[in-house]
């Protein structure tokens, strides 16, 4: 079974479960509304030795900060504020106490930064492999909360930063190349938290979600759940410092914020983004009508037949 | 590090980080009030594979219950009602199609049993072990909500059941006796969540938990967080069948519900439990005054010195 099928299978299988206020997923966070104009965010990412990390590449106190950063970003990609984490924690016997006091302070240290509270969890040995499992509990105003489902045709599609960093400093890292500025940025991603939140706020800004997969694959989410297509220039997509363009589009872990907004109100929304954040968004390309989630690539004007995609291990 | 060392250091690194309104830790589940006189309550727990289960002798389908079960179990503790869940899972390549479908399924069927959906959770590959963390989501009236800390000195001690036939089951299971009734036990407890939910309402009932690490260690963290001590007897306690007293005591993973409750009212709260759910409770002993946690066990009478402490693995 592939994740997408078991993801699949999983949803099948709980189909007839009452879902008890929650809302249905298909989003970065499961939605749950508790009255008085508000709601709470719901997701957790389960990292892995040797799947999503290596002991000798990611030192501890980053993959600290690397497990929370990861669900910071599906908070804010929905446009709410993290308050609160549930952390696991399983350690082979080799960890050392340095080892586990690093990745805690890592973990602290972000969650202090974000002002996020540590609400529970669970601390056990294991056999093999350091796993962390982490839960965030988001809250937002109902009426600023984003959803992959509400592009419109029309609407500009937007990233928030540069996109490749992370992919091209897993290449660095897997060279042996440790302490590069893209190998530091795979290991401790920033989630764009005050940026989701602003964005969150604007009325113009439809659909968002965080690029972890790839914008190739994230794009795609949209587009599925909007029953709209998508045509992207790539001309216009910001690479990153050494990166390049399929990296940029298909590397993943990149966690900055795609959405997509209102195309009249684009230009004073760029303007106020690099007002308030010093730093530009990227307008990149145009949702389309196409309803079978067609996702066109335009290189300077001309189609580029392409099979990308993003990638799928985080699925 | 050990285990109560890496939890005390936790709980050390976050003292300064703002609380957002979730209360202090030191229950089964962390509480959020979240207006309307109810509260939200949260809880996680990790198994896996070599330390928890393994894999021969504890069946996929049981396995899925189990992973939900202990949850449910830490939110009827206190005296809520289970609503949602996040659930991860790593598995390694070594797992089969069949393995994942029957995991699956004993998930699927325990939370629809409960009325209890899924919210969300991650699923992704691992090298060597099946790990499964699953977070609860719980939902509680304020004036429902038991704590560890409400014991009061005179309060009788309670148990909701018969202990000792998970730790019965384990010795089976080692043993290669894979389908006794206490093995069947061991590999898929069941939760007293319909128990909890009743006690909840129950004002002279104080404080409760679950038995998770068994009573000798259990009993003790109320008596920790209430300053107070207790005493009990050791011929009430009962004993399940196919076990005996010290696996009764220190054998954990029974999760039946200890709890303390007002002495005036312990014969007619003994009536209804028996007349709602068929079964009895068993009143094993009293809280007293001592503020050092000291805990008493009386042989019919006589005081027995011992170092009893509950299973730790899982705290």
């Amino acid at each position: 079974m592939t994740e997408f099928e078991l993801i699949a299978r999983i949803g099948q299988l709980f189909a007839g479960v009452p879902r008890n206020d929650f809302e249905e997923p298909g989003d970065d966070c499961t939605v749950l509304g508790i009255g008085g104009s508000e709601s709470l965010l719901f997701t957790a990412d389960l990292l892995t030795e040797g799947i999503h990390f290596l002991r000798n590449t990611t030192p501890p106190y980053e993959l600290g900060r690397k497990a929370l950063a990861v669900n910071l970003s599906d908070v804010a990609a929905m446009g709410g504020r993290s308050v609160a984490t549930l952390l696991s924690v399983a350690l082979p016997p080799d960890v050392s106490d340095e080892w586990t006091e690093a990745f805690l302070r890592g973990y602290r240290d972000l969650s202090a930064e974000e002002g996020v509270m540590l609400a529970g969890g669970d601390t056990t040995s294991s056999r093999h492999d350091i796993t962390v499992n982490v839960t965030v509990v988001g809250r937002a105003a109902d009426h600023c909360i984003k959803r992959r489902s509400d592009a419109r045709a029309g609407d500009a599609i937007v990233v928030a930063g540069p996109l490749g960093a992370s992919g091209a400093g897993l290449c660095d890292l897997l060279a042996g190349n440790l302490d590069t500025p893209n190998a530091r940025i795979h290991n401790a991603p920033a989630a764009q938290t005050a940026e989701g939140l602003w964005l969150g706020e604007r009325t113009e800004v439809h659909a968002m979600t965080d690029l972890s997969d790839g914008l190739a694959s994230d794009l795609r989410h949209i587009a599925e759940q909007s029953h709209v297509g998508a045509t992207v220039d790539l001309e216009r997509i910001p690479i990153a410092p050494g990166s390049d363009l399929v990296t940029a589009l298909t590397g993943g872990e990149d966690y900055k914020l795609l959405f997509t907004a209102a195309p009249e109100a684009l230009p004073a929304l760029c303007r106020a983004f690099e007002s308030r954040f010093g730093r530009p968004l990227y307008p990149i390309g145009t949702v389309t009508e196409a309803e079978d989630d067609t996702i066109v690539w335009l290189d300077r004007g001309r189609r580029v037949e392409t099979d990308w995609r993003g990638y799928e291990h985080n699925a």
